[in-house]
């Protein structure tokens, strides 16, 4: 074998699946902790374990047993990181950068400290400081809000446009960020290895669901300029250096209308914009994340073609059980890759699956993904 | 989900194993039927169940659960394939059609009547039969000796080329062919759905290890006419549909040195000569598979570049657990894919796994190719 490491994923979702789905060929010692046997990567890792990842308990009895530990999401015990890293576990990425990562406030801090552009930020204890730095004039309407902590897709992130919104601030301690006046929005999958070596994909350009926060159309590569992505390139090796990470981070750019770039944020693992590299790249994000932590050579991403990506999300007004419709139009698409997670239950907006659209040029791609979206719905038997 | 249908693979090697992949981002049901736990499938299908798909009672068994039934082998329990199709298992391919693949006399006498060009046959019942028509003259050396049942992966297939060989005649109900004066071995792969879809791939060109009679190199595509090309895609798809064949078949062709066409032997499943388009064809073959038997529509193959292919076999001189050797090269070969199989035991020319190359040409294919071969072995860490 390559390798007869025990590597250990917190977290089995579609993340972990597709993590599951790239150690396949090589045939890989995979073991995922996740809730429950309905899990996404349950079908496909070595060993299942049943825990919480955010139980410091379940994190350290999994962990344990690995040769490796990695992550499919960044909000898991941390603390137990620290302790395995300690008994020897090779912890990918590290803690330490976790920290940094998973506290939107240190995650700008960061950045300020290591002359990353970021949006101007402020940080505040509760609504009643923001109130109050509203009020002195420190901040300025409109703003965006984001929680420091639990933020993820997202989730924990609202714009505070005019007086009205003001009633909406959460009260909890809290990033406030200048609005930046977006022209789009674009994101670089970096990966580096255990000894340093360092490959970054093409940026592609994210378009977001109106409202939902959620990513609806990815594409492939990113309709920017050479200046522009040089840039973010060069950014995101910065980044993925400074934080000492192994494995791969997603490096998300607000790109303005005035042609100036800002790190929106960051994700230490396998990220929703790079899932077009399964089909479109000469090695996916899901490898290039095995060979990074396993100090593989990384190799020198290269896409096949242009390439448009749609997430396949629980129609509106369906719970439960979920059932395709439409399915026999997406079947004979040529060049459309469907991914189906496995999840037990649908429900709005719930990521279901993703559909990869390889295509001449990206206006096909997008031709072919509204096409597909129109007469594809996941819904359930029986409306509820 | 695309379907909930239970589908059963009666073998877990390495083909059912790159079913299981095939079928996983779709996550169907795929229940594999195999001797032990450490079959290469075993750990990638939703159940896996111990037992002979030779023996009557445990293909029963294991069919009678599943709406549709395929195989990764074709030595199986054909008795037992059709009382399960009487009990309305689909079955695909179709008993009938492996009664006439299964024994390579009536695979010949169905060239035969059907028109497909073959070499010349003759079919004897033991040594005995065989000895007595040289003897009178109906058959002469140079000539080939394939037994009529259980011959696979080139077993059962053997020149007689002088007096000197005919001591090695086997004593087996066999037949005895005409030796072609071969320029290349190509082969088709064609797929064809429940509905009648049928779709091929391109030719590709395999070249066979001297003497062990095992895949060598296939170059994909087979450098061969036009009209030699549009005659095997139209032999194979003859072929499929007289045969009347759901799912993927491989169509192995000699070229003789006067640019005849013979067909040499079919394969109803997925082959080793399709490998290649796991990574370098639109759909893959064990896709097509999948899509053939659901009777989803089937995708046309596309190749997205020229491609080569090993096998990579066991070490001569090892028996034992495999260690890979000179893996680090290979690692660090752009466009090189490695498939490893997972068997827990190595053993001369035994395929441990498979490595596709996609280059801008098949001579850097080649050469590629060629180069991870002198530094990649498969061996154990004690030589036997």
């Amino acid at each position: 074998m390559l390798t007869e490491k025990n590597i250990g994923i917190l977290g089995g979702g579609q993340l972990g699946k597709m993590l599951c789905e790239a150690a396949l060929p090589w045939h890989l010692n995979i073991h995922v902790l996740d809730k429950d046997q309905n899990m996404s990567a349950a079908p496909y890792c070595t060993s299942f374990s049943s825990g919480n990842f955010k139980k410091y308990e379940d994190v350290m009895n999994f962990g344990k047993g690995m040769d490796i530990l990695t992550i499919e999401i960044e909000h898991v015990n941390i603390d137990a990181l620290f302790d395995l890293q300690r008994l020897g576990v090779e912890v990918r990425p590290r803690p330490e950068a976790l920290v940094k990562i998973v506290d939107k406030g240190l995650q700008k801090q960061f950045y300020q400290e290591n002359d990353i552009p970021t949006a101007t930020f402020r940080l505040y204890e509760d609504k009643a400081a923001i109130l109050k730095a509203l009020d002195e004039g420190e901040i300025s309407l409109p703003f965006v809000q984001k929680t420091r902590t639990e933020g993820y897709d997202g989730r924990g992130v609202q714009v505070i446009r005019d007086s009205a919104d003001v009633g909406n601030i959460v009260d909890v301690p809290s990033v406030i960020e200048e609005l930046v006046d977006l022209e789009k929005e674009v994101a670089v999958m970096a990966a580096r290895n255990a000894s340093g070596q360092i490959e970054s994909f093409e940026p592609v350009e994210m378009q977001f669901k109106e409202g939902a926060n959620l990513l609806d159309v990815l594409i492939c590569p990113a309709r920017i300029d050479r200046s522009q992505h040089d840039k973010m390139l060069e950014i995101g090796e910065k980044i993925i250096r400074a934080l000492d990470i192994v494995g791969v981070l997603a490096i998300e750019f607000f790109l303005s209308k005035e042609g100036k770039i800002y790190v929106n944020e960051i994700a230490p693992r396998p990220h929703n914009s790079g899932h077009h590299t399964i089909e479109n790249n000469q090695v996916s994000q899901f490898e290039q994340h095995l060979r990074a932590i396993l100090d593989f050579p990384l190799i020198k991403p290269k896409d096949h073609s242009p390439a448009v990506m749609i997430n396949v999300l629980g129609e509106e007004g369906y719970i439960g059980r979920p059932f395709i419709e439409g399915s026999r139009n997406l079947l004979k698409t040529e060049g459309a890759y469907f991914h189906w997670y496995g999840k037990a239950e649908t429900k709005p907006y719930r990521k279901m699956g993703h559909i990869t659209f390889l295509a001449e040029d990206i206006d096909h791609g997008l031709k072919a993904a509204k096409e597909i979206r129109q007469s594809l719905k996941i819904i359930t038997k029986t409306p509820t």
